[in-house]
């Protein structure tokens, strides 16, 4: 069973009222209603197993969890306000290994200036995070898989394919340059532009592509029932990351596939998207348009349909 | 290092803002100011080799890790809103398995009228459950451990010690009464009585008693700067649990300080006491005074000062 069927399977019939605001499963983080706020709960899980490879410094490993958590966040709109982290240490880790994952998620709190509030630790097996990132929605639209419609432009907010080229060097033990490297090892997350996207209540959709960008892609056209067409020249792809492409004979959407990547798509009406680009490269971010909503269903690439299967968690990776 | 010191030792430094009302570490749960209202955030992280007896069911698996959560949030004084679940899943898993796990925590939810809004499923080593619960305090004050004060009443709100003797009975393989396996088995969230305790705006202490009557005991002397009186003979055991304990040459004390009992440890001022205990006998609860607060510092039971080692997470357990 693939993650997404499994995900349907486990999400069906769940306990709701009328406070939720997203379907469980239906998006990057779940929405409730409190009062007059909305408050937006993400959590992500990671197995030193399956999620950190040797390379990665515990620090890395800290980042890596806060910014998957909080990038989920980004993909709603959301303004994070809290993170929390519940660990499994086995009896044989040393706590100063362990201090330096927690000063790694602290940092990266501090950068995103998100307090720090919790957790719990446990006795377990293999080393595990439990990362969960809290955020609001004051003054915004959440940015649904839903809401793509005809008409709207699909953009990225950064170059797509650096991070699963930095772990593929990593994992081949090859040589790649810094920029590539950090973008798997020292990640980011689009909390900014997806604030901005969503503050401008235009009622665009978001998503992270984190499981490839083509699985996004397809996500995003099933959840709102349009055609997606992607012209692969006009993703924003690193120079270098092209040429190991080429040197390793990978096609180069396999490459853009594969993940790891913490930018945001974004779908949002053509006719305001001059304006909100202007206003993400204003704040200091990025945002290329890669393609187009048009109705009917599927996603085309370059014109032809394709089939994309994204990064299924339940693949061995390390 | 020991469980306390340790959290004491990662809590040091944590990034923060002036929105966040306790500070890591301090309670049971996380507070953070929400525009006008206050969200309370807690998670608790399970193994299958640490926390969960080969005589679980699967369904009884998803009910304690949301008790669990629940009840932090119970001994806060907060209204639970959602709950999310992040799981790690051997690959020889068996799908209906998980289903019924899932199913044990949606069962849970619905009894606790509390909306289950997402989670996270990853592959691991050994099945892991971390349980996120979600709640607000709106017309509530915070049950922090730190408002413990000379003139209160000490009371808990349920039987003290039927949870561990349950446990016992299992490890020891030995027929225990079904209402006694059920307090391990098939434990509650003191939700209710939390909230009572909250809404009455009387500044009292709570916390729950999971890791033992004594330690938490301890736990709000020392938080509060108080000494507390408890008198033994006051303490609620079922009969069952004495006799359990004198058959097996276990001191009573011990049997109440291994904790796994979801009651509510609470310090309310004593003017205020006896309306409270009406509320709450109204409302179908119970709450049982076990002794009193006095200027000073320690805990004292039947007179005699005592030094309560509760349960630490790096013990195995199962």
């Amino acid at each position: 069973m693939g993650e997404k069927k499994f995900i349907q399977y486990i999400t069906a019939g769940l306990f709701s009222n009328n406070n939720v605001l997203v379907k469980p499963g239906a998006d990057d983080a779940a929405c409730v209603k409190v009062g007059n706020e909305t408050v937006v709960l993400t959590t992500d899980i990671m197995f030193l197993s399956t999620h950190f490879p040797v390379q990665m410094t515990f620090e890395q490993i800290g980042r890596k969890i806060t910014i998957a958590n909080l990038s989920d966040l980004a993909a709603m709109g959301s303004l994070p306000i809290s993170f929390l982290a519940a660990f499994g240490l086995p009896s044989t880790y040393e706590f100063r290994d362990f201090k330096r994952i927690i000063s790694g998620i602290n940092s990266t709190c501090r950068e995103y200036n998100i307090p720090f509030v919790g957790g719990d630790t446990k006795k377990a097996k293999e080393l595990t995070i439990s990362g969960i990132a809290v955020g609001t929605m004051q003054n915004a639209d959440i940015l649904k898989r839903s809401n793509s419609r005809e008409g709207d432009i699909i953009a990225v907010t950064g170059n797509i394919g650096s991070a699963a080229c930095g772990m593929l060097g990593l994992l081949k033990n090859e040589k790649v340059p810094r920029k590539i490297l950090n973008a798997f090892l020292h990640p980011t997350a689009r909390i900014r532009e997806g604030r901005i996207v969503a503050e401008s209540k235009i009622k665009a959709a978001g998503m992270d592509i984190t499981d490839g960008l083509l699985y996004s892609v397809s996500e995003i056209s099933s959840a709102s029932n349009v055609r997606i067409d992607i012209e692969l020249d006009k993703i924003p792809v690193d120079t270098y990351v092209r040429k190991f492409a080429r040197g390793h004979g990978i096609p180069i959407e396999q490459i853009l596939n594969i993940g790891e990547d913490y930018e945001l798509l974004l779908s949002a009406d053509s006719k305001h998207f001059e304006k909100l680009q202007d206003k993400i490269k204003n704040a200091g971010g990025n945002i290329h348009p890669i393609g187009n909503v048009r109705k009917g269903k599927g996603i085309y690439l370059n014109k032809k349909k394709i089939n994309p299967n994204g990064y299924d968690a339940f693949k061995t990776r390390f």
